[in-house]
C-alpha cells in the first residue's frame, strides 16, 4: 500500500503511533511540497494533542536532519561543543559563554535564531554591534571555528530545511507548544550543525515556554535521548526563568551586560549560570581540567570575544546605540523587592521595541528595560526600580504598566530560589 | 483586544469553548482568505479532537450561512420541505421521493452533491439521463419549484461559501469525521437554500459515515437542534446502512430502479423508506392528510418526475447508457443469503467506475453492481448472486473480489433487522 498524507493524519488523529515509513514519507513530502501546508498543520495539531512515543520522536528528528545537509566538523582540531537555551527574558548567556568556552580550548559552533515574541534572539542582540553580520557561509564557519574557536551565526539554508518550513507553519497554526515538536526542532538543527557535544539550558517559569517543572523535565529528557541516539554527548540543566536573568533586557543593553561579565564583573546570576554551563560544556568536550572562572578572570575570554566579533565584520570598540527616550520606575513604598516577573518584563521590553511581533519586523537596538534592583534587595520609597528605553515615546506607556506590575515590593523579602534547579544527563 | 487566528486555534486546542465573536471572526476571515488554509486545518483538527458545545455548533452554522446568501422561497405558493441523507450505498431515495412529495402538494428544493469515495452522489446519478443539467440559476430554481414543485440541482456558488471552502479543506486534512463539522456543514447548506422544513435520513452501519448507533444518534440530535434554532421544522430518521439499499448500486442502474418504484414496483426496502420519508416530509409541511402510497400508485409521482427531468433539459424517454463489460457472481454453496455488506458492495461499485477518487474525475454512467438476491433469500449453488458492470474489463477483477467477499451465504438466514431504527424530532 502506498502512503498518503490523509492516512498519516488519520492515524495520528486516532491516537496511533506513526510507523518509520510514514514519518520518513511525510517529512520528505512536506520538504518537497507534496504534503501541503494545510495537511502538515492538521498533522501538527494531531501530534500536539495526541503526543508521540520516543521512537516516533527519534525518527521524526532523523527525518528532519535527513531533509538537508549535516555539517562535518572533523577538520576542526579542537573538541566541538555547543549550547542551546529554550529561551528566556534577559538570557544573553550565549554571548559571554561562547568566547569563554573557546578560550578554554573547545570550539563552539553556535547556530542561533532571531527572537519572536517576548524572548529576545541572540542574533538580534549581536546585530546591535556595528558591522557584525549573522550570515556566515559553511567554509567560513569551519575556518572561524578552527582559528577563533567561536562562531555565533544564523543557520544556513541547507540545514534541516524541513524544520525551517515546519517551524514557520507551527508559528501561525497554534502548534508550537508540543514537546515532541519542540524537541525534534531544536535537536534536528543542533545535530545537523555537526557538534560532538551539546549542553541544553531548559528554562522553566513564567518567562519560559515551559511554565511547569514537569513539562521542562520531559522536554529535557526527550532532547537528551535524541542527542544520544545521534552520538552527540548531551546533558541538560533545568534553570529558573521566573525572574529575568541579570539586570538588562534588550539588545544593545544585553551586549553591554555581557561585556561587563567578560571584563570580570556583571550580575552574579549571569556569572553563575555562565560558569555552570561552561563547566558542563568543557566536561562534555573532555576538557574538565580547565577552570572557566580562571579563564574569565584572565581576560582571555574577552580576547576570544573580540576575535569572534571581528571575524564576522563587527567592531568590538564601536559605541552601541542608545535609545532616545527613557522613563524611570520608582518604588512607591519601602521594603524589599519580593519578585520581578520575567514575563511582565519581557512583555515590557517587547512593547518598547526590543522584540518583534512578526518575522519581517525590525527590532530596536537600544530599546529595553534596565533593572536597578534584583529580588531580595532592600528599597526605600522613591528608589529607582527600573529604567525603560525606547526609540519612540509612544511605546512607553503600555510598557510602563507591564513593567510596573512585574516588580513587586513587599515588607519582607521572599526566600531565594535556586537558579539551577536540576541536571539531566 | 482584537481577535487573531492563533488565539482562536489555541483556545480550541486547549479545550475551551469559542465565543460567538471568535466564531464569527474566524468564519468570516476564512471566507475572505484572512485566515489561511493551514490555520483553518489546525482549527478543524482541534475541533475534531476537542469537540464543540451546542452553542458553538449553532453559532458556527449561523456564521457559515451568513458567509453567503440565504434563498427566499416565500414566493413559492406551496409549503417547502427538503430531505437530506448522510449517504449510503445504493441510496437513490431522493430520486423517487422528490417527485412523489411534489405530487402530494409540497415543493421540494433539493440541493444535492456529487459523490466522493464509496457512496454515490445524487447529481452523478441524474447526469446519466441524456440532456439533464445539474446547474440551475436561482430564478429558474424558484420558477421550477412553483411550476413543478420539484428541483434536484447543485447548490449555487453564493450559498454558504465558507462551507464549500471548509469542506474541500476537511477532505484533504483528515478532518471529515467530526460531528460538529458534519452537522454544521449539512445544515448550513440546507438552511441557506430556504426550505421551511427538513427531514434527515441519518445512516448507520458499515456502508455509512457513522458506523455506530451512538454517533448517528448524536449527529441526528445535533442537526435537529440546528434546524429548530433556525426556524426550520426538522426531524430525523435513523436508518440501517449495513446492507445496500435495493438491488442496484451505480448511476444509471439506480435511475432504472427509481423508475421502477415510480411505476409502482421496485424493491420492497426502497418503497418502504421512500414512503416513510415522504410521510415525514408531508407531516413537516402540514400535509399529513395526503397518503403518498396512494399518490405513488396513481402514477402522479411519475408525472412529476418527467416534468422535473424535462425542466432541467433531460429526456425522460431516452435510453440510459449500459456498460460494455459484465461479470456474474454465482453462489458456490446452497443456503440463505445471510448478509450483503454495504461497504464491500460500495467499494466494488466504486472500483467498477461508478464513483470517483478525486473531485476532478468523471464517473461512468453504466458501471456498478446489480444484486440478484437480498439478505434472507434462499439460494442454490450456481444461482446468480450479483452482476458487475464496467466500461473497461480491467476494472472488474478488483471489484469482483470485494463484491464476492461482501455476499455471505450461510446454512440459516440471519434474523432480519429493521430498516428504520429510530426517529428523532
Amino acid at each position: 500500500m502506498s502512503i498518503t498524507a490523509i492516512d498519516v493524519i488519520r492515524a495520528k488523529r486516532d491516537g496511533e503511533a506513526l510507523s518509520d515509513e510514514q514519518i520518513d514519507w511525510v517529512i520528505d513530502g512536506f520538504t518537497k511540497g507534496v504534503v501541503a501546508d494545510e495537511q502538515m498543520a492538521a498533522l501538527a495539531m494531531a501530534i500536539l494533542l495526541r503526543g508521540m512515543e520516543d521512537r516516533e520522536i527519534a525518527r521524526w528528528t532523523a527525518a528532519m536532519i535527513a531533509s538537508g545537509e549535516r555539517l562535518n566538523l572533523s577538520t576542526v582540531d579542537r573538541p566541538t561543543v555547543d549550547k542551546h537555551s529554550t529561551g528566556g527574558v534577559g538570557d544573553k548567556i550565549t554571548l559571554p559563554l561562547t568566547p569563554l568556552v573557546a578560550a578554554c580550548g573547545a570550539a563552539v559552533p553556535q547556530l542561533s535564531g532571531r527572537g519572536l515574541g517576548h524572548t529576545g534572539g541572540t542574533l538580534d542582540k549581536l546585530e546591535s554591534i556595528p558591522g557584525w553580520s549573522a550570515a556566515v557561509a559553511n567554509e567560513a564557519f569551519i575556518a572561524q571555528l578552527r582559528e577563533v574557536g567561536a562562531v555565533i551565526c544564523q543557520a544556513g539554508e541547507g540545514l534541516a530545511p524541513a524544520d525551517r518550513k515546519l517551524y514557520a507553519l507551527r508559528d501561525v497554526t497554534g502548534t508550537v507548544e508540543s514537546i515532541p515538536l519542540i524537541a525534534s526542532s531544536i535537536m534536528s538543527k543542533k545535530i545537523a550543525e555537526g557538534t560532538s557535544a551539546l549542553v541544553l539550558d531548559v528554562k522553566v517559569g513564567t518567562g519560559a515556554f515551559m511554565k511547569e517543572i514537569g513539562q521542562a523535565r520531559e522536554l529535557a529528557r526527550t532532547m537528551v535521548e535524541l542527542g544520544r541516539a545521534h552520538q552527540v554527548t548531551t546533558v541538560a540543566l533545568l534553570t529558573d526563568m521566573s525572574t529575568p536573568l541579570g539586570l538588562a533586557v534588550g539588545n544593545a543593553l544585553e551586549v553591554e551586560e555581557s561585556l561587563a561579565v567578560l571584563a570580570g564583573g556583571g550580575p552574579a546570576d549571569i556569572v553563575e549560570l555562565t560558569l555552570a554551563l561552561a563547566r558542563e560544556m568543557l566536561a562534555a568536550a573532555g576538557l574538565s581540567e580547565v577552570d572557566p572562572a580562571e579563564v574569565l578572570a584572565s581576560g582571555r575570554a574577552m580576547d576570544s570575544w573580540r576575535a569572534m566579533i571581528q571575524a564576522q565584520g563587527g567592531d568590538p570598540d564601536a559605541p552601541l546605540e542608545v535609545a532616545k527616550e527613557s522613563e524611570i520606575i520608582r518604588a512607591t513604598t519601602s521594603g524589599y523587592v519580593e519578585s520581578i516577573d520575567a514575563m511582565g518584563i519581557g512583555l515590557a521590553a517587547w512593547r518598547l521595541g526590543a522584540g518583534r511581533a512578526r518575522k519581517e519586523h525590525k527590532v530596536s537596538a537600544g530599546a529595553g528595560v534596565l533593572l536597578h534592583k534584583r529580588p531580595g534587595e532592600k528599597v526605600a520609597a522613591g528608589d529607582v526600580l527600573a529604567e525603560l528605553r525606547a526609540d519612540y515615546g509612544s511605546r512607553i506607556p503600555a510598557a510602563l504598566s507591564a513593567a510596573t506590575d512585574a516588580i513587586v515590593v513587599a515588607k519582607q523579602p521572599a526566600p531565594s530560589a535556586p537558579l539551577i534547579i536540576d541536571r539531566i544527563g
